[in-house]
């Protein structure tokens, strides 16, 4: 079965120039079949601010009115995309870059209303696996944004993270998928000492002991949470590590960042 | 040799919402291999202008300093794009959003500083005709936004109308290919009358003399330049019709629109 490396990029990586071309560089140096999804960064906020939009952010999670909505659609879909396709092409990878609604990728349902009235945000339906295997196996890396549809001609904001796992599970079945969460932080980090301590590995039960210890902080617990029901899903690797360390993760090194099992 | 429409869709149409809805069912209905190349609409001047940035034209043409190049990377690449993508997938057209540096379509160079600077606006160096007839010939529609990139890692502005031509010269020696701009006029229109006359057929020559004699309008000059190019080139029809008249004339009516001849 061939190797599959899917990467996410999030955190203020993609606001940080520097960083982010370093780790694009890094990420070109990938031999493996590969696909990116990246985050929006709080390039979208700014622009929302700009614009006269006061962005809302409940548990990590952004209120996507109409307004926002084309924010996202623009930022996300447009600068950061583009940005990021036209930085790997001259770094040589064949990039294209996807919003779940090209070539019906990822198809959403905006998401119900229930205590939180989330407004255009998309929880998966379906990933086109068919599709992305085509696109890889003409030598294309696809670079995903945050974003999804819902058939019916809308755009919906969708979470990176879950993109990324989404995608990493749909493909298990055809590929030895590795899936590295890639952000500003070295990885699970245990926040109740006085200098932040890596997790080096996090079982089920030691990612359960430790959060109910409150001793993994709330806002890697979404990230948490997805990532081990992807490795549920058929994962085979999933690793939480410092953009810098991509490579290192992808050659295997086990000392880096914080690696998952079930 | 198979049929190919390529359609440009500009003018007011994009800000539209009601005329680009009954645009894209129409181009949904095209049972042809097809391609949609989409303007910017004045949607990019309007958010720009938010942003602080005041838009520059000269002759028709943007100029593209770097904060214009962020804003119609977002407003072309992000929200134009993918509210056309989205909406033809719901019409079952399984389209998908390019700029020219996805999967490396259209590589361009910086415009040479003469007498005006343009910015980053691009001049088209080559078409990935392959990339394309491989989409085309796996079910997808290409929805193309009027941005190029250098390979060098940056994105260039550049026009749709020019796109269109040059994906259709390019193709044409694969396909039959027709051209049709399409926008918020009938067509070439006299304008020395009292009532605006649509010129239903125009030849080279025909074009200088109503050019020489003040009648095209200053704004249609360098669309016909650009088409009668792509004519030379090798497109076998060119018809320039109000966005309502697409089917009509991929239908064949001939009292529709201008249609170019040399």
């Amino acid at each position: 079965m061939e190797k599959l490396i899917i990467t996410k990029i999030g955190g203020n990586v993609i606001d940080r120039h520097d960083m982010l071309d370093q780790f694009l560089i890094d990420f070109a140096q990938i031999r493996q079949n590969k696909i990116l999804v990246h985050g929006g960064g709080v390039i979208a906020s700014e622009i929302a601010q700009k614009l006269g939009i006061e962005p809302q952010i409940i548990e990590g999670r952004r209120l996507t009115d109409e307004q926002m909505l084309q924010v996202v659609v623009m930022v996300y879909g447009g600068l950061v995309n583009k940005t990021i396709v036209s930085k790997l092409q001259a770094l040589g990878i064949n990039s294209l870059g996807l919003s779940g609604a090209d070539a019906n990728i990822i198809e959403a349902r905006k998401r119900e209303v229930k205590e939180i009235d989330y407004g255009f945000a998309g929880d998966i339906e379906s990933v086109n696996t068919g599709r992305l295997i085509q696109f890889l196996s003409n030598g294309i890396t696809p670079v995903i944004a945050p974003l999804t549809h819902d058939r019916q001609g809308h755009m919906l904001n969708t979470n990176a993270d879950t993109i990324a796992a989404e995608i990493a599970t749909a493909l298990s079945p055809s590929f030895h998928t590795t899936l590295i969460y890639c952000f500003d932080k070295a990885g699970l980090l245990m926040t109740d000492t006085e200098s932040d301590t890596i997790i080096e590995k996090v079982s089920w039960d030691k990612y359960h002991q430790l959060k109910s210890e409150g001793i993994v902080s709330q806002g890697m617990i979404p990230k948490m949470d997805t990532a081990f029901a992807a490795l549920r899903g058929g994962v085979k690797k999933i690793n939480i590590c410092h953009a810098s360390s991509l490579l290192a993760v992808v050659k295997g090194n086990p000392k880096v960042g914080t690696e998952l099992s079930l």
